[in-house]
């Protein structure tokens, strides 16, 4: 059975999704990502679309499934590099991508699950001035 | 026709192949690669090989010519992932993936390109305490 891999990175763990997806490779996916966001306790998940050519309702659920389950166990999922082609289809396919963060590339959403983060911070902290006091 | 795509994270190019290799994707991903270190200036590219069962000569021969291309065009290649089955065969098959690097798992391929990069900042400068001296 084809099993994607999960590369860690810091403090994100990082899918490219390159093959197509069956039942049994998504339902996989989400308990090897699960088991490996709490096993390493990342706050991230980076998923990359950029070899998909087609974004269809099933991969769209499997997308939204992921960022849940990664939700719950405290994980932001971003997902990078979907094709210009892809989002219109996505429009024109009337799929929302619910829950889903989206950004250019993987530098782009490393940045935006650190901004993320940073503002969980802050409000858990209820300090406006967290940053500045931080640094001095 | 399938196409390995390229992430960029920093300095660093990262290729998770995922898919059997044909010799027209293997060529592809070879010259996608060219293009990308020259076009982003990238000093390391890390070759994620977790999903593959088997690293045959044809896959141990185009590991080998990315790193020469790679070495050219000043950027430095680590594979990193490798299974220990895979890892076992290799060496029964007297395959030795000649001028690779390899690492346990991203993060330290990254170590070992950044290592790698600092060695030679310190050869060119000639000077030893460049270390020490950048930090004060």
């Amino acid at each position: 059975m084809e099993r994607v891999p999960i590369l860690k990175i810091g403090d994100i763990l990082l899918v490219s999704i390159q093959v197509d997806m069956s039942d049994q490779t998504a339902v996989q996916l989400q308990e090897d990502l699960a088991e490996r966001i709490v096993a390493t306790g990342s706050h991230g998940v980076i998923i990359d679309i950029t070899a998909l050519d087609i974004v269809d309702s099933f991969v769209g659920r499997m997308l939204s499934a992921i960022a849940s389950i990664s939700k719950v166990l405290d994980a932001e999922t971003v997902v990078v590099g979907m094709r210009p082609a892809v989002a219109i289809t996505l429009v024109e396919l009337g799929l929302s991508l619910n829950g889903i963060r989206t950004a250019l590339n993987v530098e782009r959403g490393m940045e935006l699950i650190a901004a993320a983060r940073a503002d969980e911070w802050h409000e858990a902290d209820g300090d406006e001035d967290a940053e500045t006091t931080a640094t001095s």
